[in-house]
């Protein structure tokens, strides 16, 4: 996606070889008009998979998620990383590791918003070792519903996370797929990168 | 606003008379369209203010602040309730009481992205004691931003944050202000309830 790529070349700053920070326009400051067209990029690329529902984590993953839920007019459930006090009762949970933060949480949704009806698009901001999106898919499949797909704005494809879901069968959607952060540079795997500058 | 005051009435949950639930639309479940409206809302009260920025706050924040962004073409940051390991330079903080979890928590947005110059629109779901707007002002003025304005999707007008907020001098918009939850019914403070009639 041609406009997302442009961004993080822009805008991302690398901080060490794994870590890029595009915080910016992604995750602590939000462009909107780009995140509409992420969203509108999933919608696309989804629009014929018959979603019921979006399902993300909190926080970074709402927008692109609503945003997607827009246009293809679902509803969104972001999964909580703490339990709420008013949200005690009936919870599908999944234990997440993140490496970011070296710790274990539990992720979770209210039983009353997943169902065997269900046809899921799971959306993310960051894709690295997979452990939130396979959290997500593990409360999905506790609860009964279908995952059509994950939808991930961008992709660390670097990290082992993006191969374990496509061998687990998930259909993986990357907006852009970062091939490399060596020498502080930003390097895109060819095909995206390639679909931008078609697009352009 | 009419539509979102029939969401709450058909789908908002009185589970004690200070507790609303209303996590089928707005804080767990997302309703895209309806946030959108809200959005838009939010972007027509506020269209004359001269906003450069809406700040808000993790998680349920972010799909309100998002969509008023979108209408109002300025960015969103949303401040943090924990630190990020990638984010750990320069911030600004403030200390925030949540009568509900009650404990303390500390808020953070990084410097990088406030300035004298903005002219902020604070967003945020619900406002019942006011800490969590009245946060989000104090790093507001630690930044040297000006505040043109709180926008509220739903207030509860029984319980003192409006007031606090309206008496410092803030301009407060909330779409949707509830008047009591005694007795499970859920009563709107006639002005919206009104605006909503006129509307419809």
């Amino acid at each position: 996606m041609d406009m997302l790529i442009e961004k993080i070349k822009c805008e991302g700053i690398v901080l060490s070889p794994s870590v890029l920070k595009v915080d910016s326009f992604l995750n602590h400051q939000i462009d909107p008009q780009l995140i509409h067209e992420v969203g509108r990029e999933f919608a696309d690329r989804f629009s014929s998979s018959g979603i019921t529902k979006i399902l993300t984590i909190e926080s970074s993953g709402i927008a692109p998620a609503v945003m997607a839920g827009l246009h293809l007019n679902v509803p969104v459930v972001f999964a909580r990383k703490r339990k709420s006090l008013t949200l005690i009762n009936d919870l599908i949970t999944a234990s997440v590791y993140s490496f970011t933060k070296e710790e274990t949480s539990e992720i979770s949704v209210s039983k009353k918003y997943l169902s065997e009806e269900d046809n899921l698009l799971i959306i993310d901001d960051f894709l690295a070792n997979g452990q939130a999106a396979l959290g997500l898919a593990e409360i999905a499949q506790k609860a009964g519903s279908a995952v059509a797909g994950i939808g991930i704005v961008i992709e660390k494809g670097f990290q082992k996370g993006g191969q374990q879901l496509r061998d687990k069968g998930f259909r993986v959607e990357s907006l852009a797929i970062i091939d490399s952060l060596e020498n502080g540079m930003i390097s895109f795997e060819e095909t995206t990168e390639n679909m931008g500058e078609l697009i352009r």
